[in-house]
């Protein structure tokens, strides 16, 4: 019996969660690096789903950004605490302090536009509110607002780990 | 000051050294499936230094591919065992069992030609023999030769992390 070549088999080892499972470790190493403040131009966009498991915010962010938020790492940060399963911060929106707590299994983009460095991931567990919400960008208090778009040519696409047949 | 759009800065999170880092718990994890049978058509190939710290090898064998060896696992395999930081299985060439072990850190590439899934690293610890050698594959006794070279579109690139400037 001659195998096809080309012919692809169904995914049984589940490679596109071991390396998104994988890959959100480098979420976490990285805010790690933001306990003793990043270096040079570092910064980051992280975006995670409102209400996945987990995940606490205030009432009025949750209610203005139903479906997913992005905050922005950068100067004005306090209280960051980072454990194996999530992270928390405060973040100054209107000028009061807001503290946030996000699980890494809640995010579904990470970003650092000083070297356009970006990791997206699957987030399935998760409650979506009955609400006609799109994708809410939360920009917090910055002086600077660089594009949350990534380059194309940087971002490590998990399509590849996807294929089917 | 205007920052320039499209500037790159320097790296100094590391984000490559923190994603290879990640990625090869990937490996560890699909080998740890093969300790009770590879699901469906999965095999791998693993292909490591063969003179990275580590690394233990018959003498015949790192004689034979002094630069680079590919080992495969499917069948005909034995004494699987899995650890943190290394693995150890036993394969058998021209009739003898030999024992290799493999720590994760020697690994230049994992490939599983079933649903062509590709992950390459880079090696930088390791005694490079002092001959004129090329790679190597090295293919123990199986049956069936499924190429070794993957699809380019299911290879995942780690070169959007060596970005500069």
């Amino acid at each position: 019996l001659q195998q096809e070549i080309g012919a692809m088999s169904e995914d049984l080892i589940g490679y596109a969660k071991l390396t998104q499972d994988a890959l959100r470790t480098v979420v976490r190493d990285a805010i790690k690096v933001a306990l003793t403040g990043l270096p040079g131009d570092h910064h980051y966009y992280v975006s995670f789903r409102t209400h996945a498991r987990g995940v606490q915010v205030a009432n009025f962010l949750a209610s203005k950004y139903p479906e997913e938020m992005t905050i922005v790492i950068q100067h004005q940060y306090d209280g960051l605490e980072v454990r194996d399963d999530w992270f928390a911060i405060t973040l100054t929106f209107g000028g009061i302090p807001q503290r946030i707590v996000i699980p890494f299994s809640a995010i579904t983009r990470f970003y650092d536009p000083s070297v356009r460095f970006a990791l997206p991931f699957d987030v399935v567990d998760y409650f979506t509110p009955s609400l006609d919400a799109n994708e809410d960008v939360l920009e917090s208090e910055l002086t600077d607002t660089i594009a949350t778009k990534p380059e194309a040519g940087a971002v490590i696409s998990l399509d590849a780990f996807r294929r089917k047949k």
